[in-house]
């Protein structure tokens, strides 16, 4: 472990920064998340893009949203098969330990993942469609949603599969027993959306028009 | 899909108002971000627990760090064996593909995942062993870190498992060949925290004492 | 060139300490940014002064701010009269080269510059006046601020053209055509800022109700 | 006015952090210099570039240096033709106001400024001759040490450029009387620096060899 290294002088500075002033001015809600645990609404399954901040976007306090965040937000489907499934953990600890009340899938423009799997799909990305690619692997997810894709340029198809990947997460969501009875139960909902970055947007899937409309 | 569900109103509001404030304030910036593509400097791993915020900590702008959020800020051993790995694909794809500077591995107190993975160790939560128990079998990926504890009170040995996860994963990012490459080559840095939510604290894994230090 | 001395030795040792530290800890950034290029967010044009320190304020990393400093945070109007415009250059490559989203103009209690102009204006300061004074003609831009302010005590005036300094680049800075089409296309925003070193104040001009207040 | 806008909330943030620490830790250092005014050893001349921090590099307190940035580092000659110098107005206030003891021009690698009057030079750059360049006219000061290249390869021939801006500059710096009379009276000394920002390093410039030597 000598291989790890101090932690960037600015960053000690914020941090630092944050304590003496948000912290110190909230210690009374921070002490009692500690003592009491988090209580979240919600979670949220939005992708690692340094462009995504769900807590900026929705105004979120500390211990609001329990956040899953990999690449391009996809929910693999159930497999109970012994191994780890980091997705899936977080989805089953949401759901059953914390009792959620909203699973949020959270989908973006100019998503790195789908492009990939957009390539690879198209055949114009043979280093992802290698076994030992972990994001060619991870992509394969979303293979369901290119086969779905309607003819077109690129650039919409590659946008559409943004939205696809909310949709199969949603659909994959559903193949856990635990998420549908909570569903069917009447405690839980889910929702998918899908934010423009450039503009600021953000659409909502609609399941009554069955598209994505702006908010 | 008919399952899904309209966003709740106030988080419409909340999108609504931040977008008439936070985006219009820095239009310029977003758009430059969705034009140019994302060039964060670091990546965070951190739990998706909610009290657990690592843009307010720092105080990041959007588009400095690219965030993984899974439970109990956990990295699997490297295993390119062609299954869904979605922690992997996440640190490859910012290793490999977004060059970032920084790995950091962000753990917490009172982090639920550890407690279940310390009670499953220690006899005392069956449902956890199940085979079908997602948490149990991603929490077996602390399970050296539990082995390697010393004897003492139970909270203590939790709090100390939490430091444990942090350096688990360090340890597992280490088995990636690339970012070993990354590492030696001068180009990657990886770095171990600790939060304190209660109190607000930081700490940091320093590789010569081998302790945690507050920074 | 002979005039040319070595460089004081606990310059030497400082930097030498740096490089052992704060470099080395981030040096896969610091390659990172050498090789890709700088992407600044920002542009800040503060004072020269040797007690404005934007990036300790505002706890920024290598890369964030281009920065320009000269006295009293000035900017020319707009004059393409083919002669050497330091701020003008600076100015034009952040936004045309470098297309930052924000230019933040920083003012500073207790600038020498401003009271220079301001004991120049009152007819207190004839050396200032003569053609040969770099610092009575670079002043000079700051004759409209203080053509522009009420009576009243000195030290509230002179106060008071700190301000103005502000305002008058901005303003200058509109004149720009180059900016102008920037901000109107929503890519670049202006700011104003002020600081109070004494006691640490940031003050931000505020357009709706057209004063400086603190942020 | 009204094009003005407030300031984004992550660096407002960032500032209440600095002003609950960095501030309130050091506030009598930073009422002394607010009531007895600036007093720095060394005025430093560097460039605008994100990449570049005198501050940081030189472990600097408040106070202690006096800076001015432009493209390129570039002093011009001395000329008191009653026009708007920047530069040279900095240079008089660090002199002959501040007395500083030190003049220090910093240099870089990977200079944009230097990089552009390179292609200028060689006829690469149309866009940089033309008369409304900003850019363009400033770097007109460096066209003297584009003509004294050596011949060879054209990334050689740059970062040579980069260092003979140092060198321009400090011969012009000579130029003026002022500067001139304080360095011959031995209250002033010149030191020219560069710095390699991906290896962290720090060349000075030696009058006796001629050369930049590594410090």
């Amino acid at each position: 472990m000598d291989f790890a290294r101090p932690l960037p002088e600015y960053l000690i500075k914020r941090y630092q920064g944050w304590r003496a002033t948000t912290y110190s001015e909230n210690k009374g809600w921070y002490r009692r998340l500690a003592d009491e645990g988090q209580r979240p609404r919600a979670m949220v399954i939005s992708c690692c893009d340094s462009r995504v901040h769900v807590t900026a976007i929705f105004g979120a306090d500390s211990g609001e949203f329990f956040i899953h965040r990999n690449v391009a937000n996809l929910v693999p489907p159930y497999e109970p098969d012994g191994d780890h499934h980091g997705t899936s953990a977080a989805v089953e600890y949401a759901v059953c330990s914390l009792k959620v009340s909203h699973v949020i899938v959270l989908g973006h423009s100019g998503c790195g993942g789908v492009q990939g799997c957009y390539d690879m799909c198209e055949g114009k990305a043979p280093e992802l469609e290698e076994k030992t690619s972990f994001v060619g692997r991870w992509m394969d997810i979303l293979r369901p949603g290119y086969e779905a894709l309607d003819t077109g340029d690129d650039s919409v198809r590659v946008a559409e599969l943004e939205k696809r990947a909310v949709l199969v997460s949603l659909e994959n969501l559903w193949t856990f027993p635990f998420v549908r009875e909570a569903v069917e139960g009447g405690t839980l909902s889910l929702h998918g959306l899908w934010t423009h970055i450039g503009e600021g947007g953000l659409e909502a899937f609609d399941p009554a028009s069955k598209r994505f409309m702006p908010v």
